[in-house]
């Protein structure tokens, strides 16, 4: 049992050389101060959105590179349009460009959260301990994480299956604002989340979750190349679906992949909603596209050739322009980014192609 | 939002009319008097198990009926053979002879537990705030049981999907000993459950679970037929697999039928764990037949026509002949069972022969 839910202030910082932590911003990087006792010592990669000469400011003492749309459009050339704008979706251009396995991505609107007991948690040690043991996609244990200290299979949980498999994603919560869409945040502009579950799951195998990208980890060896936000907010018909499309594709290729994909802790304190006005506008397309996304999501198959993360993702694009493509001509130009994404991960992944796309060196 | 996750000490009981408490016993019932502020108002079917002419002492104040091994093959004539006989399994026979909407079955060494507040949990309440509100078993949502007080769907979850579907069975966790097999008790025999998991969760469509019998609510009406607690104990290959056996065919079942099955809250203490010894050798067959049975439930599907628990529940009988009657002989006579329970559930409860049969009375 390798796993516990214990978060330590300060703590010497696990596996720094192995995490990068991606944040996108539009703003001064102030809410990092509160980080410090658990991000320092880590490498951030800021992907910063909107005008690119503006200067965004970055606390002291942290050890990071900036990118803007001038770099994003400079490394990636003619494939940069698969990089939104104006759209916290940018951030997987931190994924592409990070040569690191693990990576933890946070807004900047998120600040440390408490448990019960008054800690303050180490939302990433919690995550990379998610990420470090294994999940059990195939049988539900009703003591929640298995692997964790103090628990273990219950009694009629297959032995055959208590090795687990590898984790993909690791999925982590919010206190006091909750995720909603616009519709829910209308309806229930007071709703807060004070509830802490003192828990990890797998996800079971099969089923699609929402997943949203505030708070989030995962092995970039493993899923990586299916991190891919989409296309959203400038010149989009949707925005606010870059995460809930991400985790969808993540999902059904972690199936496939025989990979776990795990909720619940860590907790971060998320410290002001969104306007649920502007949010119903980027939102209202996505609200009915989904209901025929997730039909689609849940058929699909993979055939066995595909044995990559990245070859699932380029079968995947094919299957969204042939079934989705008739929802709307936007999934054409999606599908068609989703193939420009892992020609760009490639390009970037594959070769040293990276250190001398970056010869200028990046904005720091 | 129709429910929350609030217990009272000695609140009104609700839907007492609805309600049948089931608790299979050899022992005096002392246990009851801790849960006197939750069970009085509340009617209880107590089913004795092993020798007959031991006298079963109920304390006061209780409103209840006691059957033992007589009354079971007087009633049931010959078909008492599909009742288990020293076995906790004997506990289905309660499910039979109510006629109530809503079953809580409880075991005898299981004791009130408090949340971390302090506050004593009224069990019953929560199992029936948790049958009484839908589930949601085609998308999972973060931030767990959407209709609880304080909670709603989190953004990314389909619109369509929210109105949920009926919950047909609410199963409830421990604190103290947790529910493990024998393996596990002998390597960690002083591992205890300290861990109050403040959730209520759907388990997905399509996941299967280990269903503990020990804390256990559900809907007699959509349900019940499929409550059969297998053949167990005296003359039986095998033990404490009655609970995981109903747990698979509940679940599948349910899942063809589009109900819901949830886990969670609410905790009871239990107190006392049993010989890991005498577990190991009644479990030791089921831990390796389980590894076959498993698949076997993962695989089965029913055709249109089943529609209803017992139509459901008489093919999948079939299927276990067909499929599982080459694992061991012993499934071949647990499919025969699976049928006689289904024939005494008819008759029983689509006529009007419980009265009659019971003219004699039971033991009170």
């Amino acid at each position: 049992m390798s796993s516990s839910s214990g978060s330590t202030a300060a703590a010497t910082p696990i596996l720094k050389e192995e995490v990068d932590i991606v944040i996108p911003t539009i703003r001064n990087l102030d809410f990092l101060g509160m980080w410090r006792p658990f991000f320092e010592g880590y490498h951030l990669i800021i992907v910063q959105d909107g005008d690119p000469s503006k200067v965004i400011k970055v606390p002291e003492g942290f050890d990071y590179e900036l990118y803007n749309r001038n770099d994003i459009n400079r490394v990636l050339g003619p494939r940069a349009h698969c990089i939104s704008f104006k759209d916290s979706a940018c951030r997987c251009f931190g994924f592409l460009l990070s040569k690191k396995k693990y990576i933890f991505t946070i807004d900047d609107d998120c600040f440390v959260a408490k448990d019960p007991s008054g800690k303050e948690i180490n939302a990433l040690e919690q995550h990379l301990k998610n990420l470090l043991s294994p999940s059990t996609p195939f049988f539900f244990n009703t003591l929640y994480d298995p692997y964790r200290e103090g628990t273990d299979f219950v009694r009629g949980y297959p032995f055959s299956l208590r090795e687990g498999v590898p984790t993909a994603a690791s999925h982590g919560l919010w206190l006091n604002i909750p995720d909603y869409d616009a519709p829910t945040q209308l309806v229930k502009p007071l709703e807060r989340n004070n509830r802490y579950v003192d828990a990890v799951m797998t996800i079971p195998k099969g089923t699609l979750f929402p997943m949203c990208g505030m708070n989030l980890a995962f092995n970039r060896e493993l899923i990586g190349p299916a991190m891919y936000f989409g296309l959203m907010g400038e010149g989009q018909p949707i925005g606010r679906y870059d995460d809930m499309w991400a985790g969808w594709c993540v999902k059904v290729i972690s199936d496939h992949l025989g990979l776990g994909v795990k909720t619940g802790l860590p907790y971060i304190w998320h410290s002001k909603a969104s306007n649920p006005f502007v949010n119903l506008k980027k939102e209202y397309k996505g609200i009915y596209w989904q209901e025929e996304l997730i039909p689609f999501f849940q058929s699909v198959s993979f055939p066995k050739e595909c044995t990559t993360a990245q070859k699932c993702y380029i079968e995947l694009s094919k299957q969204v322009k042939a079934k989705l493509g008739k929802v709307d001509e936007y999934f054409n130009k999606l599908a068609d980014a989703m193939v420009t994404w892992i020609e760009a991960w490639d390009e970037l992944n594959l070769s040293g192609v990276k250190s001398e796309a970056l010869s200028n060196g990046p904005a720091k």
